[in-house]
């Protein structure tokens, strides 16, 4: 058997590697989309982009190593903030420790002795793992939108990702849900991130609880600025009204995004994943609601929002590794 | 010579036809997009599909019949309001005197003697046109916005026109610009086309003379209700600053929205197109600096605005029969 030969058949698991703000957690992928095994490092602690690399490299490979994979890896699939599916790199990533553009793929592919490595943007990610293992399987065009500590999306048409003339489309957490609204960290103003992320959520409570000054309200007992959308979602499953209504506003302004979604590729589904996503009826009800209030006659009732069906734990570095398969 | 096989070798022509609310034009077009005899009937004349089929076929045939294109006509085809690829049908086309869905596709094609024919709307028709014939040659990734009577969109990714599941992508005049904003024929409120279309040009133009109600303006000669979008043009250039500003406005609204366009697919550029285009720097230097006001970091000064390059008279008919060559 000639094993310097690159097919999944001499080389049958990939590496898929999710690069988040707080850690980078890595797998070994099988084509069936068994993740076999895993690991991390605090991507915070290495704010030297070479020492992140070597680190990561280390890592991996005794992940590797010890699953005895040495030699089988197709591929390396990244799924990372700003990452860019043309070129590579990661472009000005706000949450990562390293400035301006980091050379992700080569540098990473390099480490491993010439293993192709391909990256994309963390919703692209999990867009094509939803597709390979997940709730869009034999689905061509559909839309990932990722509710998380920002919003992200994920645009797949005639099943192909759209990576758009500079690898950097998909950027739907900066669409413009309100002119001159809520700043938002990207320079703009009322992106919809800022009203339908885990942070919009927070802010929205924080917003209703100084309007509603005189409403009791389970939240008035943490302090404001501690508020997260955890405790939001606690208190509506509690019961709270101004909660439930903090849900119901996300809802609305999410579902208004999707039917404008909606009028530009004409999708089978949205399938929404991510922290967020995990509130249940309490978003899901309010945003199908407006969605459907929202969308253009010729849309009306056909249009699918389902929730990711990845396994949560592994659903990023799956999203990730799918990529693996097709990195040169 | 087997004159009864396909190809554009026996067959040289392709059919384009244009649907409008009043005009329906075709013309005969060769490969090198040269429209070489056109003819037109009148819509309007026709409130039964069947006899609007039937007067469309005669003087098509006779206009292929004069060229000496008899049995050399490649395939056909149409632009039309509302046109689904997909199904070949014309869907609830509010400014056609036909109600429901019609199928325009088969119907023509039947009457043809079984020639191929291929639907789509009229925007994403005037995409294929500039792909294949006009500024976006060569292009991969680019966005057709269509200023008109309203405002259409077509979206072309990878070098593939965006058709969506169920063949309507691309609807970008109903994207929200304003939320509660003006009423918009689609049902919903604050669409795109409420504001930059040639309609919503002549709207701002009736609220700003009555908001500016001290201010001098030529439009002031003529009858609110009939002023028009030519009218402001005009106005503009005879130095006119109440429509200077009218202008301002309608490319700031167009220059948020593309903005948010552009963060979806990342396009090359814009290829903007109908008769407002021809307002020249009126529109364009307001559109150029809202786009790049608000378009995301990483698009800032990437991304081409340009002006349709399709001869305005043989635009709609050349785009359509792009369309021809493709038809199955």
């Amino acid at each position: 058997m000639d094993t310097t030969s690159s097919s999944p058949a001499t080389k049958p698991y990939v590496l898929g590697i999710d690069i988040g703000g707080t850690n980078t957690v890595f797998g070994i992928v099988d084509a069936r989309g068994n993740v076999l095994a895993t690991n991390s490092i605090k991507t915070q602690s290495y704010p030297i982009f070479e020492d992140y690399i070597k680190a990561l490299h280390e890592k991996a490979s005794d992940l590797i190593k010890a699953y005895g994979a040495e030699g089988k890896i197709f591929g390396i699939g990244i799924g990372a903030p700003n990452g860019n599916y043309n070129t590579g790199e990661i472009v000005f990533a706000p949450n990562l420790p390293w400035s301006g553009n980091v050379p992700l793929a080569s540098a990473l592919s390099e480490a491993f002795g010439g293993i192709p490595v391909a990256v994309t943007n963390d919703a692209n990610a999990a867009a094509i793992g939803e597709m390979t293992y997940g709730a869009a399987r034999g689905m061509k065009d559909f839309i990932m939108i990722t509710l998380g500590t920002g919003v992200g999306g994920g645009v797949v048409i005639d099943g192909k990702m759209v990576y758009g003339t500079d690898g950097m489309a998909g950027e739907l957490g900066h669409i413009t849900s309100r002119h001159n609204g809520r700043q938002c960290g990207c320079t703009r103003r009322g992106c919809l991130e800022t009203y339908c992320s885990a942070t919009g959520v927070a802010t929205t409570a924080r917003e209703f609880l100084q309007a509603r000054a005189n409403e009791a309200s389970l939240l008035r007992n943490i302090p404001i600025e501690d508020i997260t959308s955890k405790d939001v979602y606690d208190a509506a499953v509690a019961g709270d009204k101004l909660a439930k209504d903090v849900f119901d506003f996300t809802g609305k302004i999410l579902g208004e995004a999707l039917a404008d979604f909606a009028s530009f590729t004409s999708p089978e589904a949205f399938i929404i994943f991510g922290g967020l996503a995990k509130s249940g009826e309490f978003l899901m009800r309010p945003l199908r609601e407006s969605f459907e209030a929202n969308n253009l006659p010729i849309h009306k009732n056909k249009i699918k929002i389902l929730l990711s069906e990845l396994k949560e734990s592994d659903a990023a570095v799956l999203g990730a590794s799918a990529l693996g398969w097709e990195a040169k």
